[in-house]
């Protein structure tokens, strides 16, 4: 029996957020019925809800920053079980049968993975996200959220969290290691927070000077503002690794003119492209690379990871009925940092 | 007291080289004098020549691309002697205090190390390159050229064939690895010649569909002709290593787009910036690197490579005389794969 399930919903890339129902399918036998209590706010929603991409499909539910409780498992579910705090990320599926998908890399999976909203479920039905009631996903693309970690400031963990934790780890950034963070926003505050509990030596470059403040309360050990070209031109090339968070177009070789030897700058914003040049690469072997969130084994680690360190994301609660005028001011940047949708509001 | 010493020189930006002479400094204690018999003809001697990046002194004496014997050594000379077949590159000094410098990476010397021609020595005179009949260079920027290569065709080894050898062996390629070569120029031939030395599946992607059977006979597995945009685009992500060698600008994203997950595009070209794309490298976490030619250790290495594997690079031989002619062919892409001056053209 399909389950009612209240929701907000956007109809064409030009109208705004509206309520809405959708009916979730009933718990198979692997399945998890889960209440969703937060879901955080991602950048991703806008270019989805407004079709900035070319391929939404309406009516679409965005949300893949989701926590809540376990209400419900099928017969088959052996790893959770009613009132559990989970969470559920960017995926619902993949084909688990490639390389990527075999190493716990879902998010590379050969034919794609299955989005938490916008996607396609392996029957070929549509996927809505988790700016909803509840949801029904696979028992094994569900995350434990550990004991110690509020739900609400967690939820943006799930996006936000392993996007900039995961690339930390895999080109590993360790006690040392001479990190900048590109950016100071969702992605960025979280990149700050996990390269500092890795034990590197961080620094913010941030567009706005205003940011140093902040930078600093999030732990940053230094701050370099870029907004005067010139100066930041002067600055000299000190950073092993670059995380850039930035999704506006700004000029890369500018920052990679900024790592030593072989430093890596690893994109995980989506800017417009920007003319890359060689030289600056070549002259140091500099890398640019990008990392795309994270798979579900390391997810859960990156939430381990912040039990253990106290890390938590900063967050706004809002009501569901705020929504569209969060993605306002989020393409003002006016949200320090994530925005997370209180689901009561919408059970109310 | 200073050797004179014949050779071909430019003299600003706009004219041709034509003879001229040099004072090269009597060999200190641990110098070597070189009496070059052959020099390889660089892109990158155009590039300086004319003053295309901005850096160049006149009168300027290229070539980087130097094998002769060693006809006289200084006092404390303890690893050449005469009548030894040795090579000279790239460079001719650097800090060797730097961490580079002590890791064997010289060409990434923090404070920069002396190039063979348009260089500054530590004394502050100007360096002349190998378009010359002899020269003095210090004994740890000396390499071998083992027996069994001949000089000729060995002298384009010195920048093209360190250009591509050290990315490939740094970046790990081995047997099985999928390497694409793009380009198939001086820098190109080369790449294939060492990715199937290596064990490399290897493949040629150049823009002109006649170079094919020169791809297959240089020992290529497949050839890509990627001209027609369209076609290459359906081409599936299969290569795990791309060793870009273009030097005119391109689409680096339609070659980022055919990397697997992990892979990695080099580039040892120096187009001009063109537009770069998140997204594809994102997807996969894909890396664009930089290389710059390689050290003295690793270039005795591929040196030594060479030797054991039979390999040298395709020539035309040609008298100094004909050098402004030869780079004119070059522009057009008229050659296959490397002009080399035979040096007893200018001491006739």
């Amino acid at each position: 029996m399909p389950l009612s399930t209240a929701a907000y919903a956007v109809h064409s890339a030009t109208t705004p957020l509206e309520p809405w129902s959708l009916d979730r399918r009933e718990p198979g036998e692997k399945d998890v019925l889960i209440e969703i209590h937060y879901c955080g706010v991602c950048h991703t929603d806008i270019h989805f809800a407004r079709n900035e991409w070319g391929f939404s499909e309406y009516p679409m539910v965005p949300g893949h920053e989701i926590v809540g409780r376990v209400v419900r498992v099928g017969g088959g579910v052996t790893k959770w079980k009613p009132g559990d705090s989970v969470g559920v990320g960017c995926m619902v599926d993949s084909c688990r049968a490639c390389g990527p998908c075999k190493a716990g890399e879902e998010q590379y999976c050969d034919t794609g993975s299955t989005f938490t909203y916008n996607g396609r479920e392996k029957d070929g039905s549509l996927t809505f996200g988790g700016y909803s009631t509840q949801i029904v996903v696979d028992q094994d693309f569900v995350v434990r959220i550990p004991d110690g970690l509020s739900l609400d400031a967690a939820a943006p963990l799930l996006c936000a969290g392993i996007t900039t934790y995961s690339p930390l780890r895999h080109f590993g950034v360790k006690p040392g290691t001479r990190v900048g963070v590109v950016g100071l926003g969702g992605l960025g505050h979280m990149g700050v927070k996990f390269a500092k509990a890795m034990g590197a030596h961080t620094t913010v470059l941030s567009h706005s000077p205003s940011k140093e403040a902040d930078a600093r309360a999030l732990g940053a050990d230094d701050f370099i503002a870029t907004k005067d070209d010139e100066a930041f031109k002067e600055h000299p090339a000190r950073f092993d690794f670059l995380l850039n968070t930035v999704s506006a177009p700004h000029d890369l070789n500018a920052y990679v003119d900024k790592l030593t030897l072989d430093g890596r700058m690893v994109l995980v914003g989506l800017p417009d492209p920007t003319p890359l040049a060689a030289f600056p690469l070549i002259l140091r072997r500099r890398s640019i690379s990008g990392s795309l969130i994270g798979g579900i084994r390391e997810t859960q680690e990156m939430l381990d990871f912040c039990a253990a360190h106290g890390i938590v994301c900063e967050i706004e609660v809002i009501p569901m009925q705020a929504i569209n005028e969060a993605y306002e001011r989020m393409l003002r940047s006016d949200v320090r940092y994530r925005f997370v949708i209180d689901m009561a509001s919408l059970k109310a």
